[in-house]
């Protein structure tokens, strides 16, 4: 069995954006060498999300407002999280319905996706520097 | 280490609605010769979900009526995503709440579930041909 | 390839719990000999979740509050899964929601974690014994 890791950085300069990974992902199995197996992305942070969707701004934006409507930033003092000085409560909670993880199989050396699967990664929480990790296992 | 793949291919005669895969994923485990390792299960279609739960007709209602609360499908002109012409914007949050993919030890040859466990395919834009990834690596 | 699996039991005495079980993977981690590969943690019942986020009192009741407006227990008669006898529909939408399982990398012989990442066992319908399972590949 072989295995290969990376961390990716992000900056995200507002509190929220969502990052296709998907070449930052493919290009670290490239450098793995691994042609069967599966890849695992996670955020390493827990106001940050890693998911698969389509990349469709509008999309982008729908999410955006529907996971604002689920889990609303403000007011910040209806969260007993944000007791302790945060304000992010919401961000914990927005992660949650996007997921923390995926889990992609790797087939004859690629990403072995459909259509339109493209790997986000998702910030809830941000203008601060935070990391994604790729972990993949295989031969 | 060993591998195998294969597609399950799906074409849901209505919007939405859910199959019990569990059979098939037992019979694609069955054909691997796996006894030991992880199965991972993904939609290949980002409209689409791969999740673990009862295979009871009453919670499949509550789970349509629930998602159809949080993420309804009309008027498909609330979703940014539908002005690309789509009226699918609310099958990709649907199945953001479900989850693309499930993965599932393999012990001794089997499914390592407890005692309700099944794999569903939930689909929330059908009447067409889709898919979903059975992976298994393990020995 | 090698592998590794234990339970974990639980019996929380109300409906609903957070329990870090963040040790007990450790201690499964340390037991398995395995350094590189990845973990699987998995609730085993359908009405439990398995999920990472923070160690923080505060948020957890953010969760508990938060997931009751998502899918409340009560009516219980809302739900058509509680015509079987039971009253835990409620339980099933709020696994949902927080996850049935997490996959962890394994990285010279730790949790590959972030600085806050914990791992819960979140019970929905408790008052009984119930299971998580883990399971270790790598080598």
């Amino acid at each position: 069995m072989k295995s290969y890791r990376k961390e990716l950085w992000f900056n995200i300069p507002s509190r929220r954006g969502f990052v296709n990974i998907t070449p930052q992902v493919e290009e670290a199995l490239a450098e793995s060498g691994i042609s069967d197996g599966f890849v695992l992305v996670n955020a390493m942070h827990i106001t940050a999300s890693v998911f698969i969707n389509d990349d469709e701004r509008g999309l982008h934006g729908d999410y955006e407002r529907w996971l604002e409507g689920l889990a609303p930033h403000e007011p910040i003092d209806q969260y007993r999280h944000n007791d302790t000085g945060e304000d992010n409560a919401d961000a914990h909670l927005k992660r949650t319905v996007m997921g923390r993880e995926v889990v992609v199989a790797v087939t004859d050396g690629k990403l072995d996706f459909g259509p339109w699967e493209q790997i986000f990664y998702g910030e809830f929480d941000g203008r601060r520097r935070k990391r994604a990790l790729i972990k993949i296992i295989g031969e």
